[in-house]
């Protein structure tokens, strides 16, 4: 029999339970599909997005405000925290897990913290499929805040801000190229921008660029928090615009993310459908042949789905 | 009727007409799919992928690669060089057009250089459908080269890679974070390393980075190229090994590739054939209530496909 019966009391279930649902999803074990179409995701949970080029300290502040928010318990009227880092190396390297993850440590055995690698390359679509899945999952239990961490500048926001409620963008001040190189599209993305290690020269310049880069692009000034993630500094207040942003999310973005989630859901599916071995053999088989045309065979392919 | 013939001589037609068709294959006009049914994309021309983060010099880069390549009557037999651009930024804000690519300017009238850039914010899978279509497009229509650069540190190279013969990763002395972030995964995907502005302090600390980075991850030592970009520095020994790399793909490499490609362009047809505004409704009037669940709608909408 099946392990993933949708009867499962997620929000009362041990975290080690908790744990081997997601893995079960993830490897899309009999029952998957079912139990996901049974969720019911709360809503009214933060899901919250960080993301920001490596070295930012993106690890460093979720594990500020993952501080900050135990320090008052009125914080935690369910689980606690749950943090989804996306990790971009090789599944099997584990690399970022032992490196940047080793900062969060120090929460691997706390009962109110939750953390969970998702490896996101060698899968075509699969960074999506996954990590909706398990925040949704995440979503239905019981947590008080949902962290979900990326690496990247450029594609990886995109995705991100598809999926959480609020994205907050972590620079240092070195990070002014950045912002050049990226213009608009960050405006259109990120809710909250930190400039984290704010101690250091050019914050304040980098302060500017951001302004100037909404000025320029037509939006308005966005929320800029200075912190020192190291030190706690402006950890509180990051807590707060953060909050205050997902207060006022409107009806509007609500159903733009649904559309953005709903359409991610429906390619992966579509994906996960596709025998791989089969598509491989056919192009090996066909791609000699001068006529060998893949648009065709995409469109005869995605036609018998 | 209209003007996406299928029997247009890609090879032999104006730049301008050339251009033309792009933009009407971009904006899925009417004769879209029967024109890229018709394609005859040749295989052995090199399609040479160009990321890195923001800042490292990508654009001044590929400016070098061209005033190297133009260097020599014997390197082009057919159009010349093609440049596919993708700018991470708004599609109405032009901000990286006017920036990074103001650098390649000089070629925009030159006969034997053809830029294209593309927007690839704000369409979902939309990088990946138009890219795939562009480059195959130009791979049908007898240019010598063709480079496609994209921004970014995380999920675009895995983007690229997957369109790209060879992926070229640029980098900077200071990139040495970067590399520590992305671990073994940049070595799946990047097939030769450019230090950059190697004049830099730095410059051979990050390539031991790289080094031990790839051998850490089980991999070879991967081909690393300094280069300073700005003074022609190093660009004759990266165009030799780019075309090395080229020459050197293996049948599994190739097969994979395509099957990467064929499963995106799937992906891209189920997408472009989904009804945006109706989904949009749907969810605005079920999304309320509280038994809505956006797996079941999913399975419902894609399964009419």
């Amino acid at each position: 029999m099946s392990m993933l019966n949708s009867k499962i009391d997620l929000q009362k279930c041990s975290l080690r339970k908790l744990a081997q649902v997601i893995t079960l999803v993830e490897n899309e074990e009999e029952g998957s599909k079912l139990f996901l179409e049974n969720l019911k995701p709360l809503r009214e949970v933060p899901v919250i997005g960080i993301t920001g080029p490596p070295g930012a300290g993106k690890s460093t502040l979720i594990n500020a405000l993952i501080k900050e928010i135990l320090k008052a318990d009125k914080n935690l009227k369910g689980r606690g925290i749950a943090v989804v880092a996306i990790d971009p190396s090789s599944p099997f390297s584990q690399g970022a897990l032992l490196g940047d993850r080793l900062r969060m440590s120090e929460w691997f055995v706390h009962p109110k913290v939750f953390i969970r690698s998702l490896a996101s390359r060698g899968s075509l679509g699969g960074l999506s499929a996954r990590t909706i899945e398990t925040v949704d999952i995440l979503r239905s239990a019981g947590f008080d805040f949902i962290f979900v961490e990326t690496v990247g500048i450029g594609q990886s926001e995109v995705e991100i801000a598809s999926l959480a409620d609020v994205t907050v963008l972590v620079l240092v001040p070195e990070s002014g190229d950045d912002i050049q190189a990226m213009k608009a599209g960050v405006m259109e993305i990120a809710d909250v921008f930190v400039v984290n290690k704010s101690d250091r020269e050019d914050a304040s310049r980098l302060k500017n660029s951001i302004q100037s880069a909404a000025y320029a692009s037509g939006h308005s000034i966005p929320e800029i928090v200075h912190t020192i993630a190291t030190q706690q500094t402006g950890i509180a207040e990051l807590l707060k615009v953060i909050l205050e942003k997902k207060d006022k999310i409107s009806d509007e973005r609500s159903t733009s993310l649904l559309v953005q989630k709903a359409l991610r859901i429906i390619q992966n599916n579509l994906i996960r459908s596709v025998d791989i071995s089969m598509l491989t053999e056919t192009i090996k088989k066909e791609s000699s042949d001068p006529n060998f045309n893949i648009y065709r065979l995409a469109h005869h392919i995605g036609s018998k789905k």
